[in-house]
């Protein structure tokens, strides 16, 4: 976070490097698209691990290896940030990783749960998200050191991500198990629902119409991007300019099946993603 | 295959060694409890890759490379067997697994290609299965070769994995998936189903519901045990008496959760699996 600037190396940080993001798959998508609406000039590279999605019933200790080796990888080109893209990897291994990095990162669960501290009003706040990040109960560490009497009820929705991996975005076996998920979350009354897994927004349509106009839907994505930028911009690390045509502004890889992430991707993303490259990540 | 002795290195095989067995989780445990049925002299290895876990969406290249790590992997264990207990493995990566081995190997495709082929009585089989064993082709083309005239319908299942991974066995939810997938199999008229998937024959009850009595559901574990019977004896390599007791008789690895692990094939197994060891797969 920018108010606590790591102990970084500044002379690696070039301003015009590659942001690095990355997820256990397509779901990052989702914070990639935020950053290139809010910080347009800069240049990213993603990687989706493919390969061994999904990560949200594995255990910390696996995520926390997996997401070492992407950060190897995305080291390799020089990339002057870090965003974990990924509720799962954040909860799990981003404290490990910053410590061993030489270069600011950011996840997605501190910005999440900052907004849901700030929208709250009557202190009761849901969060929706994987197994692990539920498992991990940091969402209400960070909020409840943010702001005191508050309330947060978790609930793990293992079925959202694939769900959503099948397309059944408005779907109504998608309404009857998200309606199954979120009941006991409308009994207690929430405010304020985190959707605390980088796939939840895709589905957002279904859980405004079960939750109700209201509740806030926190969306981690919007604010990290603007954290990202925060970050970026208290290290003097944004560009000003687009990057000169002909440079790879964009670069996408994954572990395994290229194309069908290259068409998921286009979904997300009006950006016009061509292509995308498979990689053996546990080689790094 | 018994019927085609592979060149395998007859010296390296002994009679009180273990079977070697795997699968991309849990659904393999469907096939070892058959093996424990069937031949319940015999010592057995179970690996179940959780990490990597699921397979059925993944790449061939994928697919084989982590088969390949973990037939190195159970090599260790001087296997004088390897099953193969996951369709998609046994669709992607058996015939490069094979080439390379010096035991011989069995996949859980080839039997459910034959018992199909034998029942079927109007020539119309449907298969159900992962997208990649659907894509792979393969139940087609091992039924064609063994009976002319028949025609296979294939359809890919990708929510039943994570339906059953969810414990939702007999449910409204599981229903309604299930017969959105079936209605096209039951509307052509098939009077044998596959179940291609080792995690299906735990949804056998809701399957038969949807198909009608009329429909014989074919589960490839109980042949392929009875094949691996076969294949052993014409190596002369079955165990005739129990294991001197004392000996880790089954044992079980994994790649991430083994407490989880050992909970879920506790439901499957009922011989009382009391640990399971996590290892890191990627090294082999």
């Amino acid at each position: 976070m920018a108010e606590n600037k790591p102990d970084i190396k500044r002379e690696l940080l070039n301003k015009d490097a590659p942001i690095g993001v990355f997820d256990s798959g397509v779901g990052g998508l989702t914070v990639v698209r935020e950053i290139m609406r809010q910080i347009p000039n800069e240049r990213i590279i993603y990687f989706g691990d493919t390969a061994r999605v999904p990560y949200g019933s594995k255990s910390r200790e696996t995520v926390t290896r997996f997401s070492g080796q992407i950060v190897r990888f995305l080291n390799t080109f020089q990339v002057k940030t870090i965003v974990v893209a990924c509720n799962t990897a954040s909860a799990y291994a981003l404290d490990v990783l910053e410590k061993e990095s030489d270069i600011p990162m950011i996840g997605v669960v501190k910005p999440g749960a900052r907004v849901a501290a700030e929208v709250t009003k009557n202190g009761r706040i849901g969060l929706i998200a994987t197994e692990a990040t539920v498992g991990s109960r940091i969402y209400p560490k960070y909020i409840q050191e943010l702001k005191k009497n508050v309330t947060i009820y978790q609930k793990a929705c293992p079925l959202f991500v694939p769900l959503v991996e099948e397309g059944l975005l408005e779907d109504p076996v998608t309404d009857e198990i998200a309606r199954r998920y979120l009941t006991e979350l409308i009994d207690i009354d929430i405010d304020t629902l985190i959707l605390g897994c980088t796939h939840y927004p895709l589905i957002r349509s279904t859980l405004r119409k079960i939750m109700g106009e209201g509740v806030t839907l926190v969306n981690p994505a919007y604010e990290t991007a603007r954290e990202l930028k925060e970050l970026l911009a208290g290290y003097d690390l944004l560009c000003e300019e687009p990057p000169a045509l002909g440079g790879n502004r964009y670069q996408f890889y994954v572990s395994d099946k290229a194309e069908k992430f290259v068409s998921f991707a286009n979904s997300i993303i009006k950006y016009g993603i061509l292509s995308a490259k498979s990689i053996h990540i546990d080689a790094y």
